[in-house]
C-alpha cells in the first residue's frame, strides 16, 4: 500500500441485534447434551435428515397471498429468478416440505428427528433471539395416538437421560378435540369462529401466567396489565366462561375417575390380557388419569368432537401403562392447549417441574421446555393425499440452562479433557522453538489405557514473557504448565507445574506455610523430570485431580 | 372449513437451487466424522467457538462501498433499521469480527475452531451447492510461523484419525512472501500492481489444471480453453515466466539442498541441541527439505521479502523435524499459492493423493479437502493494533467424500446401532396396541455389558397389513422382526424373525433348500420364545450378526 493513501477509518466489530456468539463451555456442553438427545431419539427408531436453512417462501407457509411479499416475521430475499426465498422459521415446515417431495421413497411412517437453528425476524429481547436452536421428532404417516404415545414417552425418557430426574419433569397430554368440541357446544364452531377459537386457545394458553381470573377475563371482555394495556377478549358469556374454567381445573374430579373407566372399558381390559413383561404397576391403576375423568365427567359428553378427544386420551393413558409410564412422568391435563392454530388432536408439553429463582427474585417452576401435538393438515398441502403426522420440538437453549440449573453431569465442564500448557521461555530466539514442540506434540500423543486421547497441550505461540506466559496458562484453565529455561535445558530436563496444586498452596495461610507439610507439597506441586519422561511426569500430576 | 369454498391449488413441494436434503446414512456418518475432528482439534489446544449465521455487511467486508449495496455473491437483507445483513460466506470474517469485538476478553494468542454452514449466492453445479459446510481451526494474536506449522500438524494428525492413511495424503506448505519477493523483483511490486499479481496468484493456483504449458500461456497474453474462450493473462515478459515456473518445478532442485542448509544453519543446529523425545529421524535428516532449497537457489535470493520467505520455510521445516513430521507428511511446495488476496504469509493445502475414478471416466488424485494461511490483515480490520492470525479450513463435504473412497470404518454404517421393528398383527384392533407398546418399550431398555443401549427398537404405526409391514421392516434396514398374533397371544409367547438370516436363506438354491441343514437353519431364523424372555432372544439374533 502506498504511503499517500488515507487511512481507512477501522471498522466497528458489532453484532446485529438478537444474534449472539457462543463460547467453549457453552459450545462443547451443548454437544455434549445434543448426542444425548440423539442417541434418546435413535433409540426410538428415528432417523436423521437434515433439510437446508433456506427454503421457498410459500413452501414454509410465509408468504402472504394478498400482499404479494413475505410474512414480516421472517428473514427473506428475492432469488435471481425474483422467487422469494426465506430461512427456515422451525424445522417442521421443511419437514413437511421434505416428506411430500420424497413421498414415495420414505418408509412410512416415517421417522425422523432434526436439529438446528431456526430464525424469527421478531423484536429480541430477554432469552429472545432471532437466531435458536430446535430439536424436534416427528412421526409422519401415522394416525393413531400411539405415536402421540409414544412421542411422549421419548420425552420423557429424554429428560431422565439428560440427567433432569423423575419427579423433576412432567410431560402434559391433552387433546384439541376435547376444547374444539366444548367449543362447538358453546355456538364457537365452523369457519366464521375460527378467529373467536384463537383467542380462546390463546387466553387457555394464559393459565400458568396469569391464573383463572386472569384467563377468565381473556375469554370475557378482556384484560387491563399492569401498564394499563387493555387485550381484547374472546367476549364469551359467563356460562360458557364456566364450563371451560371448569374443564381446566383437574384437581376438583377425584371422585370422577371411575366413570371414565366406565366409559371406555376397552382399553383397560386391554391392560389386563397383556402378557407379562413386569411393566404395569398396580398402584398406577389405583391411581389412574384423574385428569381424564376430569373433562370426562363434562356435559360436552354429548358432543362427538368431545367424545372423540376423550377417547383418544384414554387410549393414550392405555399405551402409557402398558409401557410401564405413571403419571408421575406423563399425565392428562387439560390445561395444555399450545397456541399455534395447526394442532389437530393431542397436544403435549414438557414441563420442568422444579423451583428457580427467576429475573424479578421469585421462586418459580422452571417451566416448559418442550412441545408438539397432531398435525394432520401440514404435509397434506403439498399432497393429493391425507397425511397424518405428529410431533415435538425441544428449546436446545432453554432445556441447556435447565441442565445448568440441575447441574447435571452433561454439562458438566469436569468432561472436557484436561489441558497442558507448554510454555516457551526462550521464545524470543527461534531456534528453542522446536524443542518445545517437539514437547507438545509428545504431550499430544499421550492416550490412557483404551487407547483415548489423554490430555489437551497447547503450545504458547506468543511474544510475551514469562510471567504472562503463566497467566496465560491460568486464564485457559490448565491443569499443569511445562517449563524449560537455559539451566534445564543444558541439564536435559523440563519443570512440570502443577497450576491446582500450586493455586491451593498460595492460598494458604503464613502459619501453613512453615510447615514441613506444606514444603513437601511444594515439592510436588513444581518438579522437575528428565526431558524424556516428561509425559510419565504430566500423568502424575492429571492423575492427583481426576 | 365451509363446503362451499374453493378448495386451494395444491403447492408444490420444491427446493431452491444449490440447496440439499440430507439423509439418515450421510447425517449421521457425517456427525461422527465431525465428533473425530472436535476431538482432534481440541488435542491440540484449540476451543470452540460459535458464531451466528448473519452478520453485519460490512463486518464480513462484503458491502461495496461506492454503490451503497452489499456484493451480490452474499445473501443479503436489510433489517428493520436498513442496515443491511448478510448471511456469513466463509468462517473466518465472523471469527476476524469475534475476536475484534472480545479482543480483552480472549487469552491470546487465541486458538478456536468452528465448524458450521457457510452461503454462497453463487450459480450451483455439480458439487457446487449454496450451501455447505466448512470446519476451521486458527491462532489468532501470534506472529510466530509455530502457528503455521501447528495447523499443518493438525491437519495431517487429523486425516490419519480420520482414517486416511499415511502416504494417502500429503499436506503442502509454501510461503507468499517467496512469491511476493519474485513478483517485487520483476517489477509487480506496489499498489499500482495489485491486480496483474493476483492474475499471477490465480494463473499458478491453475497448475493442477492446466499444467506448466497452460499457466505459462496465463502468465503470458493468455489461455484459450477447448469451448474457445478466451483467459486475458498477467501480461509477464518470457524471461520473468521462466522465473515463475523455475520456482514452482521443485523437482529439479534435489542438489540445492545443502545450499539451503549453509545459508540458513541455525534451525538445524537448533535440531542438534534438542532433547531426546526420540522424534528426530535420521533418514528424514537426509531426505530434508528439497523443495526449500528449490525455492532458496532462485537469484531473487537478494530480495528481502524472498530471503524472509525462505527463513520462514526452513523455521517451519524446523519445527516439522522436532515433532517427527516428515516430508511423506507436510512437505514444503512452491506451486502451493492460494487464489486468495487476503494471504500474507505462508500458505498450505491438504492434498489426498489417493487415486479416483473422475466424471470423465478418467484416473485422478482425490485433490485438495482443505486449506488456508497466514491471515495478518484481516483482524486489524477492526482493531488499532496489529493482529496476526493463521489458520484453516476444511470442507466438510468433499472431505466426507474421501473418507467414503477410502472406506474409512469413520463413515461406516455398521457404526449404527441395530434396528429391530416390532409388528402390529392385530393393528386394526387398538385394544391390542398396548401389548405391542410394552414390547417397544421393554427392547429400548435393552443395555450392552457397559450400561449402553444395545439396540433401536420401532413399533409399527401404520394402518397397513401385515406384508407391507414386513417390507417396512427390510426397507428401514431391521435385522430382526418381532411378531405377536392371537394364537402367540394366547400362548403367551412372540416370535422373533431374523430377517438377515431369513434373506440368506430365502437365496439359497433349491437343493439346498431341502437339506437338513437348512431346515435347521431356517428354525434358527425365526422362533418363538416367551414374552417375558422378548430381549434375551433378539439379543441372541444380534449376537449372530455383530
Amino acid at each position: 500500500m502506498s504511503a499517500d493513501k488515507p487511512i481507512p477509518a477501522k471498522l466497528k466489530a458489532r453484532q446485529p441485534r438478537g444474534f449472539v456468539d457462543r463460547g467453549p463451555a457453552d459450545v462443547a456442553a451443548t454437544e455434549r447434551m445434543l448426542s444425548v438427545i440423539r442417541e434418546s431419539f435413535s433409540v426410538y427408531g428415528f432417523d436423521p435428515v437434515e433439510t437446508p436453512f433456506v427454503e421457498y417462501t410459500d413452501a414454509l407457509g410465509k408468504f402472504l397471498p394478498d400482499q404479494d411479499r413475505p410474512n414480516e416475521g421472517v428473514f427473506s430475499f428475492q432469488d435471481d429468478d425474483d422467487q422469494w426465498l426465506s430461512l427456515r422459521y422451525d424445522l417442521t415446515a421443511p419437514l413437511a416440505r421434505y416428506v411430500a417431495e420424497n413421498f414415495d421413497a420414505l418408509p412410512k411412517p416415517y421417522r425422523s428427528y432434526r436439529v438446528g437453528y431456526v430464525f424469527r425476524n421478531e423484536k429480541p429481547g430477554p432469552g429472545r433471539f432471532r437466531q435458536f436452536m430446535q430439536f424436534d421428532a416427528d412421526i409422519v404417516g401415522s394416525g393413531t395416538v400411539a405415536g402421540d404415545a409414544e412421542i411422549c414417552m421419548l420425552a420423557a425418557d429424554t429428560m431422565e437421560k439428560l440427567g433432569i430426574k423423575r419427579g423433576d419433569y412432567v410431560v402434559k397430554v391433552n387433546n384439541r378435540k376435547v376444547l374444539d368440541g366444548v367449543m362447538e357446544a358453546i355456538g364457537l364452531g365452523g369457519e366464521e369462529n375460527a378467529g373467536r377459537r384463537l383467542t380462546v386457545l390463546r387466553a387457555i394458553d394464559k393459565l400458568d401466567k396469569f391464573g383463572p381470573e386472569g384467563v377468565r377475563l381473556l375469554l370475557g371482555e378482556g384484560r387491563k396489565d399492569e401498564s394499563g394495556d387493555f387485550t381484547k377478549g374472546a367476549g364469551l358469556h359467563s356460562d360458557a366462561i364456566d364450563e371451560i374454567l371448569g374443564l381446566l381445573n383437574a384437581a376438583e374430579a377425584d371422585d370422577m375417575v371411575q366413570d371414565a373407566i366406565a366409559l371406555f372399558p376397552t382399553d383397560y381390559e386391554a391392560i389386563q390380557t397383556m402378557s407379562g413383561l413386569g411393566f404395569v404397576d398396580e398402584e398406577f391403576k389405583a391411581d389412574d388419569s384423574v385428569a381424564a375423568a376430569a373433562v370426562a365427567r363434562s356435559r360436552f359428553m354429548i358432543n362427538d368432537k368431545y367424545r372423540a378427544g376423550i377417547q383418544e386420551l384414554t387410549n393414550i393413558s392405555a399405551l402409557l401403562q402398558a409401557a410401564g409410564y405413571g403419571p408421575d412422568r406423563i399425565r392428562i391435563d387439560p390445561s395444555v392447549v399450545r397456541g399455534l392454530e395447526y394442532y389437530t388432536g393431542p397436544v403435549y408439553e414438557v414441563e420442568l417441574t422444579f423451583p428457580v429463582t427467576n429475573e424479578d427474585g421469585q421462586v418459580v417452576r422452571f417451566g416448559s421446555v418442550a412441545g408438539g401435538g397432531r398435525y394432520d393438515g401440514l404435509v397434506g398441502r403439498f399432497r393429493p393425499e391425507p397425511v397424518p403426522a405428529t410431533g415435538f420440538s425441544i428449546g436446545v437453549s432453554r432445556l441447556f440452562s435447565a441442565l445448568k440449573a440441575v447441574k447435571s453431569p452433561i454439562v458438566d465442564s469436569r468432561n472436557e479433557l484436561p489441558l497442558v500448557v507448554v510454555t516457551a521461555m526462550d521464545n524470543k530466539s527461534p531456534e528453542f522453538m522446536p524443542g518445545y514442540q517437539a514437547m507438545v506434540s509428545a504431550l499430544r500423543q499421550a492416550k490412557d489405557e483404551n487407547g483415548r486421547p489423554l490430555l489437551r497441550a497447547d503450545l504458547y505461540l506468543g511474544a510475551s514473557g514469562f510471567n504472562a506466559q503463566m497467566k496465560y496458562a491460568d486464564r485457559r484453565g490448565a491443569v499443569c504448565a511445562i517449563i524449560q529455561g537455559s539451566s534445564e535445558r543444558e541439564a536435559g530436563t523440563v519443570v512440570i507445574k502443577d497450576l491446582i496444586l500450586g493455586a491451593e498452596l498460595a492460598a494458604a495461610s503464613r502459619d501453613v506455610k512453615d510447615s514441613a507439610e506444606h514444603k513437601a507439597k511444594q515439592a510436588e506441586a513444581q518438579f522437575a523430570v528428565p526431558v524424556a519422561e516428561l509425559v510419565e511426569g504430566v500423568k502424575r500430576v492429571l492423575a492427583r485431580h481426576s
